[in-house]
């Protein structure tokens, strides 16, 4: 274990000085860092093995075929196995049991099903050639080469090395992006930077060709039977915004546009983001609707679909919101089964939207199939860049309803007294639309199109919970979420019982880590709970077997640091844990 | 005149096919189109002269001190003259008439105070090298030098050129970027790319850092006294949006926000964006308050601050928004004025926004100094990226107003009976923020600091009075807006007595000039003129007197080509002009 005391005093001084400042909201650091060396910008690391093809920022394959990709991706189990150890069978995924995946050093010779994803992919993400120094200061790694990546550097397995890797474990937070997504956004602004809709010059029609291609490739991504479904948003929060704004804010002038009234009812679940929280509880206030909520108790063991009955889907029920993976739990709601109940014992024409954020990067999802009105997602956990998301939803739905924002683009004719709206999209996309970050999301969907999201899926799912059963061997660690042999996405929240969740992310942070502490913008589950806060350890398809052996490594050393230190402790009885040093009376509370 | 007419009868076939697409809000190009070669991609072309310094995107001056950078700048009358005829004394650029100018080739040497600002900084800007060429499509340029490229090859001075140049008159539209713009994306993309606000590991500290020093960058631009008054949002109509519906949509709850209530009474301007008109509509229609306007004719030749009197303001004003500086007009409007006379007659706490859109990237604007409550402005008008804008308003206002959308970032707490919200900048950046977006917008606020904004407003104003006077030569060209000698912005909105605007902007990008023609998201403004659209040529300060005298060379041989015709034109009675081959049954009505 390379965690040495030294860096631990050190840490520990440090460790309320930068919560209290994070969590600040007049945030005054004074930004002293030099810039990044520019060497470090435009760096290219060579790609490995089996990198998907560069995309073209106006290949439509919406207009040529609407069929997934995932069909032409071969079979995972015919890849070969490049473990070394074929012998030694790995225990079944799915049916392990905790307990007895404790019982010995099983993961050492773990061996996956497709093995070559992550390191055929490596390549693409120059962020994550990543390195700290002996400061644990960011280093450039240009000449970083796999061999040496693998070769291990990595928390908790450094010895004596002076330098770390980074291992990047926040994935649900935000993904990486590779380079055919940055390039695409020189190459828009370098060739073809232009305002877009409005002008017939050269310019302007290659930035509107490339912008409405980029809405073909999402209609095409999530399967959907129209373009003018897809809607770009500034992010999936402004999506949900949107149907809850549009929905309930009435106005006057004698438009009658669908709406949300006084005594309809909006069901929710306790554990969804504050984004599929918050809006709602807005819409409500707004219009007198009743807010429900199906209870933490019944979906953070797997979605107790029987809980929707006794009352709480009824006839004045018009507007389901749920999310299909929570970014707490794991868990993969039952879509298909919610929205059946839904459909038979609503509103008749109740209206369900589904928070994709932590599905459409990951798995399948077909808007056809799930049968529900909405979906919203958004672009920067799917590879794509900051600043955009969409809202998919069915065509006459959209254009049933009031506008969201006003100005230009969304309107047909304006006169000083009035005016009339454009069918969706244009209608719900007032303004200078964000199409350099479209464009962006359009190649993160071809590179992740040219890995196979069903590719995708298989081997996260195999990755999770192979996190899941190393952190359920770690002494005294709780991992939260339904018990193994449910499914589930590739992310683990978890909580210790010697260490508060938002030291632990410092702590992990000096031996390169990147977790993410916090309530994850989800206070009502962590309440429901038990815990104000949690650890989380999220994963994409970037993410190895390495990256997870190092994080369980590092986090067993620091949580053999701070049992070191119990002598000295608390006992936070509202979260049932032992914290290090803190109680409820210290200033730092992690904003997210 | 380099137009031929086999070209033009080509482009006759095609020019209603195009417009007819553009203006189809099913939008379905095949998007054909290769994808942009490689090698255009990261080109750089070496900077020539006195190219700004490449800033640090976490450089925050605002923390070290809040003056601006414009007092550093040297004087521009001691810059030399490069034009190369001294004995050629310029007329004077604000005095002189349209008739005096027409009368010879004065502009041939027409000498600027300012001779290197264009073509110092136009090497920053790769797109700026874009060639066509003889099919007019678009052309890699990287070997392309500044000799070649003041050499003409341009509209109309072609010769027997094959290919010509880009001449962009359109970033009242959209600006371009510079490449430490670009380069600010990448560097955040490859080496710090993580959410913000919500982890304690190195990248999300790093990127909060930089996120947030944006915010330092854009509240020293402005002169705001906080950082916490600067709110980042998708654009400047986002921004318009927040306001008009934090202020009338009104939550239940008991909690008392900032509205406006039926009764009250809301002004703009005939002459507003569109932008800047259907907000408040909706406003208005929500919550009962009377939307009152200046008519056209009262701002159309300058703002008339007499006709506020006599109604238009009265104690039932709670709200005026109005646009700094007229994206169609290119008038100025007296601020200081506007503000002072509505402070003394309307309500005591009436609210005013300044839409400064068209200012902010073109002169300097202190928000203290203004005096108005809340401006709003757009990044990609002012080299920033796509996607990203901002509200500054004043911190008391903002805090006592209901927040706009909800989500993440924005709560304090949130419990499933209801939450309370942070105050500003939180309150109103609901969900992960345009993180990169904002940095890159730091990263312009940088570049143009670098150049001085004061010395951009000033080349800007004679270059815009120079392609006023140059238009208003033209036969049968009629500038929109105010007589010579009001202050005005570097553009020009046109029509002519032959051509309709958009046949205008089809043929002269077919001489590598990109010109915007439509309404310009101006339909009111534009029916009070007495046209349903026009031409506009709309400059930076990248824009150089080549291009001015390239657009007029290309725009005099169109209109000749199209005066030929004329034996079988038709007149547009509603426009008051002659338009060849189109009438107002013709399908085609360009969107914007």
């Amino acid at each position: 274990m390379s965690i040495t005391n030294n860096r631990h005093a050190i840490a520990i001084f440090a460790l309320h000085l930068t919560t209290t400042l994070s969590a600040s909201s007049s945030f005054s650091l004074p930004c002293p860092s030099p810039p990044p060396p520019s060497s470090r910008v435009r760096r290219r690391r060579p790609t490995v093995i089996a990198t998907p093809p560069t995309p073209s920022i106006r290949a439509c394959s919406f207009l040529r075929s609407s069929s997934s990709s995932s069909s032409t991706v071969p079979p995972t189990s015919s890849l070969s196995d490049d473990d070394g150890n074929d012998d030694d069978p790995p225990p079944s995924s799915s049916s392990s049991s905790s307990s007895s995946s404790s019982s010995s050093s099983w993961w050492k010779d773990y061996k996956f099903n497709d093995p070559h994803l992550a390191h055929s992919v490596i390549g693409d993400f120059p962020i994550l050639s990543t390195r700290f120094d002996a400061d644990g200061k960011m280093t450039s790694s240009s000449s970083l080469v796999d061999d040496e990546r693998d070769a291990g550097g990595g928390g908790g397995t450094g010895g004596g090395k002076a330098d770390r890797r980074l291992i990047y474990l926040d994935s649900a937070a935000t993904s990486h992006k590779p380079s055919v997504v940055t390039d695409a956004l020189i190459s828009y602004y370098e060739t073809m930077n232009s305002n877009v809709h409005r002008g017939a010059h050269a310019l302007s029609r290659e930035s509107t060709e490339a912008y409405e291609c980029a809405r073909d490739k999402v209609a095409s991504f999530v399967n959907a039977r129209d373009r003018n479904e897809v809607i770009f948003t500034s992010g999936a929060t402004e999506a949900i915004n949107l149907v809850a704004t549009s929905l309930s804010c009435r106005e006057g002038g004698g438009r009658e546009y669908r709406l949300i009234g006084e005594g309809d009812e909006i069901l929710i679940t306790e554990a969804e983001h504050h984004s599929n929280i918050v809006p709602w509880q807005m819409a409500a206030s707004r219009t007198g609707a009743t807010l429900r909520y199906v209870p933490a108790s019944s979906v953070s063991d797997g979605f107790d679909v029987s809980a929707l009955m006794g009352g709480l889907v009824n006839d004045r029920t018009k507007l389901v919101s749920i999310q299909h993976v929570s970014n707490v739990l794991g868990t993969i709601n039952p879509i298909g089964d919610i929205v059946d109940y839904v459909r038979d014992n609503a509103s008749p024409d109740v209206l369900i939207l589904l928070d994709a954020c932590q599905s459409v990067p990951h798995m399948k999802v077909d808007v056809r199939a799930l049968g529900v009105d909405f979906v919203v997602a958004s672009g920067h956990k799917m590879c794509g860049p900051t600043g955009i998301g969409f809202l998919w939803g069915r065509e006459d739905v959209l254009n049933g309803m009031a506008p969201y924002k006003g100005g230009g683009e969304m309107i047909d004719e304006v006169y000083m007294d009035g005016s009339t709206y454009a069918r969706s999209p244009a209608r719900f996309e007032a303004g200078t639309p964000p199409i350099a970050q479209a464009i962006g999301l359009g190649a993160a969907i071809d590179y992740i199109n040219g890995i196979g999201i069903d590719r995708i899926h298989e081997y996260e799912i195999e990755l999770g919970d192979y996190l899941r059963r190393r952190l359920e061997d770690v002494e005294g660690v709780t991992v939260l979420g339904p018990r193994v042999g449910v499914e589930r996405a590739a992310l683990c929240s978890f909580v210790s019982d010697v260490v508060h969740p938002s030291d632990l992310g410092t702590f992990l942070d000096l031996e390169g880590v990147a977790i993410r502490s916090g309530h994850h913008c989800c206070q009502p589950l962590h309440r429901a709970l038990g815990h104000s806060h949690s650890a989380r350890a999220s994963l994409y398809f970037y993410n190895t077997k390495e990256d997870v052996d190092d994080f369980v490594s590092a986090l067993e050393g620091t949580l053999g640091f701070f049992r070191s230190l119990t002598s000295g402790t608390t006992v936070d009885g509202k979260d049932g844990n032992i914290v290090a040093e803190t109680n409820d009376d210290d200033p730092f509370v992690p904003l997210f």
